[in-house]
């Protein structure tokens, strides 16, 4: 049979990403294509430049978008940031903190780790020793970490390695626009994104902010690529290793002397910039606010099902809910009924958490009453199908008093 | 004020790409998501792989997509395909094997190049005269290379690489679709492509074919990432440079493992599907008949009306035409008359070609005979507006007797 046009089924996505997406932004995506030099599409740059700046809080001028998954906004900035040899930091404590320390070293840095136990954070003075141990030119952490669900601590972070001179990257892939985060206030030089998370858009897209000192150093690679260069190009002794991911070509790119890189993904842009001006739209601390409120209200409902709650709580991220498989159960199986009988989406988990814990997305679009009372209900209708001694309604009684603080 | 949703002016994009998206494609666009290893998305994903076999002529089992644009799909093939010291040839005939040479460079390869004037293609026994002189491990050939609208005959490279043992990649993004592309047939053992042209989509995703020679150094360098590795885990004495472009990688996560890598971008996975899904539907000789039928109308009406044409005609894509700008014409000026009253988009040129000629696109959703007949129409009175002493109807009757030949 010819394959037939898509038609996925209905699914409410509570797992840590993606998310169901806002229809506003899948509808931005079905907008008409202009082209790429089009002053409508210019225009549309320039408007996602600020957007952006206002969700990263940040005057970076060096605000865009990489075209491609989060991942492609973490490459792009550390082979921008790292010359093979140089020196990085990476403190993990989770999955992404692996990743970053994997993509640095493809980078041809020389790594240094500091690990902590999943589901932990790190006591900011542990990377600030660190980084005097090691002295290091990048200092590479993930703010929240969806593999464990925390958030570290980044405040303090920023002064200490400007006092250094080391310069900070940060993934906030799964915390932004559901947490706190101000680039500029707690001195981040680099930050990256994806929109599958609490940006409510799909995969696809990177959102990337550069403070002037990371510009500096990135600039300082810069080549112009064969094709385009003249006999005045820049060159230099350390070129970036990837084309693609020439973070000092993509800024001539989205900048004024707009020199052609890429072709523009249109439409993964028309997403990102829609999802960006409905968080601004909504405002950014009642962005925030709303994660709060119904990430607690989930994590009560859990509670109230007699379930207990993975990691720090005190440093958890608001959108995402570590929680234990109960003894005897088969993680797997409640899951698929979940699927199954809800089309409700949970998430699994990775390495040391795998076959242990659930986590249990609320974010974005989905950072919703109805989603989070939804979800409750029918986990606690699997949770006894699968021998669990339930308390009836505890789940949704335990949000609905937590909403009823809020109210 | 704050920005407002989106809503782009109307265009007609008749340039060499973006080009108007087929509005099945973008519709496809707006599904909502599913997670990424639902039942839905690893079915999609499946189909999206079979679609794609047809529309490359392959068997190849390596066939899928990166998530990124077409360049992104070029840096994929490159760098997991060359170790840094391998020699690479690239012949260059116009601005993307100038991109090929870069990309080969930035991956450490030691690149050597033939080149030819922009507009010509190499006669098969020069490529294969260099195969035999520089002794490569990787040829690295654009098919059609839009900047100069023509197309290198691929058909008897392939057989001559597999002779002496080169493995061959070419760029499709340009060609595929829309001028004939074979393969299997013509032993290619890479070749990628991009939404944006005869595919009649967006920019944003690369679909990708890798012959079984290529899976065999892809796998040979592959490296389980730090996070997910195992004790037995293979460990690669030339792992591949780039994280997110590692095709070992993403083989694992097409394939039966779904081994987690990126977060596959959904609604670019959906678009990209539709893309193949409508080009199989109507057959892909079909399509490219329908490219051919309309390039040559386009091309008849422009020398209607009395412009010249750039460029090896025996070898031009049936989807772009570069047409000389006359003497004492501002080009810029006319394609802003074109753009301001007529939302009609044509394109510029790069490098040697820059002010000498304009590229028209005949491609995808755009390949229609309203849409040669309205360019040339709305063509004509600008050009006679900037004092072109063009034949009133030349550019439309010339078309338009082309098409009668074909009915």
């Amino acid at each position: 049979m010819p394959a037939q046009p898509i038609h996925p089924p209905h699914r409410l996505l509570m797992g840590p990403g993606p998310i169901t997406a806002d229809p506003r932004v899948l509808r931005a995506m079905s907008a008409a294509l202009v082209g790429q030099y089009d002053p409508a599409m210019t225009a549309y740059m320039a408007e996602t430049q600020q957007l952006y700046r206002e969700v990263f809080r940040t005057g970076n001028d060096a605000t865009l978008l990489v075209d491609g998954t989060s991942r492609a906004g973490i490459e792009a900035a550390l082979v921008s940031l790292i010359t093979p040899g140089d020196r990085v930091l990476v403190p993990v404590f989770g999955r992404f903190g692996h990743l970053l320390r994997e993509i640095a070293e493809r980078c041809g840095a020389e790594v240094h780790v500091i690990e902590r136990e999943w589901g932990e954070v790190f006591p900011p003075d542990e990377v600030i020793a660190a980084l005097d141990r090691v002295r290091p030119k990048l200092l590479a952490l993930v703010h929240g970490d969806t593999s464990t669900t925390v958030a570290q601590p980044l405040a303090d972070i920023g002064a200490a390695c400007r006092e250094r001179d080391v310069l900070f990257y940060t993934d906030v892939t799964a915390s932004l626009g559901g947490n706190v985060f101000e680039a500029d206030a707690w001195g981040v030089d680099a930050a990256t994104a994806g929109l599958q998370k609490c940006l409510a858009g799909p995969s696809g897209s990177s959102p990337i902010t550069l403070s002037p000192r990371a510009v500096e150093v990135i600039r300082a690679r810069t080549s112009i690529e064969a094709g385009l260069r003249e006999a005045d190009s820049p060159v230099s002794a350390h070129p970036i290793r990837s084309n693609y991911f020439d973070l000092g070509q993509i800024l001539e790119y989205w900048g004024p002397k707009r020199l052609n890189h890429h072709t523009e993904a249109t439409s993964m842009l028309y997403a990102a910039r829609e999802c960006a001006r409905l968080l601004v739209e909504e405002g950014m601390d009642a962005a925030v606010a709303r994660h709060e409120l119904h990430g607690a209200a989930m994590a009560a409902g859990l509670e109230g099902l007699g379930l207990r709650l993975f990691g720090d709580q005190q440093h958890r991220m608001n959108n995402v809910i570590g929680v234990f498989i109960p003894a005897g159960v088969d993680g797997e199986a409640v899951r698929g009924g979940l699927l199954t009988d809800y089309a409700i989406e949970i998430g699994t988990s990775f390495g040391p958490l795998h076959g242990r814990i659930w986590r249990i997305g609320v974010m974005g679009y989905n950072a919703r009453r109805d989603a989070v009372l939804t979800t409750l209900a029918a986990l606690e209708q699997v949770l006894r199908q699968a021998g669990v001694p339930v308390p009836h309604g505890g789940g949704v009684a335990a949000a609905q008093a937590r909403y009823a603080v809020a109210a």
